[in-house]
């Protein structure tokens, strides 16, 4: 397998066959896959909804400016992130390390005390642009495996967060969506699926310092 | 190839073996998968500069908080935005569109007068804002590329971005450093290439409705 086969087989699915469904092995890799995201200081503020349930579909779609992608997809992933990240995750990220790693406490416990400090420092919107920024790994992450995959994806950043917040009651959850990312198998008539991918020249985009 | 035992390999790299050297067909797969990126709107306000100078790698160590790897990589990618999207830009992209897709100016002038709106509307915190969130999507798909191309690659916030931009008279090319991304292979010694991964259980980071 080529990556770059797949990354240039990946586009932007407009239209999903509504009767395809990812098989559990598909949607298996995908959760596996997100929770295996990189993020700053691997302190995970992020989190993955996956909904499986056509009916909910149905009511996204008014607050995703009426793309049908989020009702017709086989699956509708949202990314979240947590509205706190507290000294309390903080430690909770160092109790695990601990845990996995059997490491002690002396080896790790300057780090722990400079990452509690540095979060207990930030304000809340600080806090909360540096979750939204790790969703955007994670979907970056994930839209690569799904081309690997040879599943179908639509990343959606125009959906009205506050509307997708209420009906997945988020604020119970202490959740505020970012991304969303319906996953599935494209219609057979598609025509984006045919287009050819718009992208600069190589030399447009990279500079080569030698 | 399994796609989640590559990305179970991955691992932040502390320690670079100085020696190794990443191939040109390496380096060419990481820059035509940064440029096949998904951005917003497809607008790629983004670019990346690949570094391959040791004695240019070692003055990025004093503005990143002396983490030797920005030297010891093969090559240091730096992920920028564009200081500014502008009605122009917009308009590049809708013409290379054309260009690309050979499609009629009527077929897209909706769409295109729309996208010049709105980021006419956009200010250019917004604008720099919404690019630096598409750096983030090129550095989660550039790990997960890697990490099945079996490239060590260690992701960077941690670094003073001015005095980046000062280094590589980033003002000159109207671009901002935000993100880097040392690349290359292991020291045989780097002690966290053993380490178990730490990760929340699945259960704690993804909510499935079904």
């Amino acid at each position: 397998m080529n990556i770059i086969n797949s990354l240039e087989w990946r586009y932007a699915t407009k239209k999903f066959d509504p009767s395809k469904k990812l098989s559990k092995d598909k949607i298996d890799k995908l959760k596996i896959a997100f929770n295996l995201t990189a993020t700053s200081f691997g302190l995970q503020p992020i989190k993955m909804i996956v909904i499986n349930n056509k009916e909910l579909q149905e009511k996204f779609v008014e607050h995703s400016y009426y793309q049908r992608q989020v009702a017709d997809a086989s699956h509708l992933l949202v990314l979240c992130i947590e509205n706190d990240t507290t000294a309390d995750d903080v430690n909770a990220y160092f109790d695990l390390e601990k845990k996995i790693r059997n490491v002690d406490e002396e080896v790790i416990s300057n780090f722990r005390n400079q990452l509690v400090d540095m979060y207990k420092n930030m304000s809340n919107e600080e806090k909360q642009l540096s979750a939204k920024y790790q969703t955007y790994i994670a979907l970056g992450n994930l839209m690569t495996v799904c081309a690997i995959e040879r599943i179908d994806a639509c990343p959606l950043e125009g959906f009205i967060p506050h509307k997708i917040d209420e009906l997945l009651s988020l604020k119970d959850l202490n959740l505020k969506s970012v991304l969303m990312l319906p996953v599935g198998y494209r219609a057979e008539d598609d025509i984006m699926s045919e287009m050819k991918k718009v992208r600069k020249p190589l030399n447009d985009t990279i500079i080569e310092i030698n």
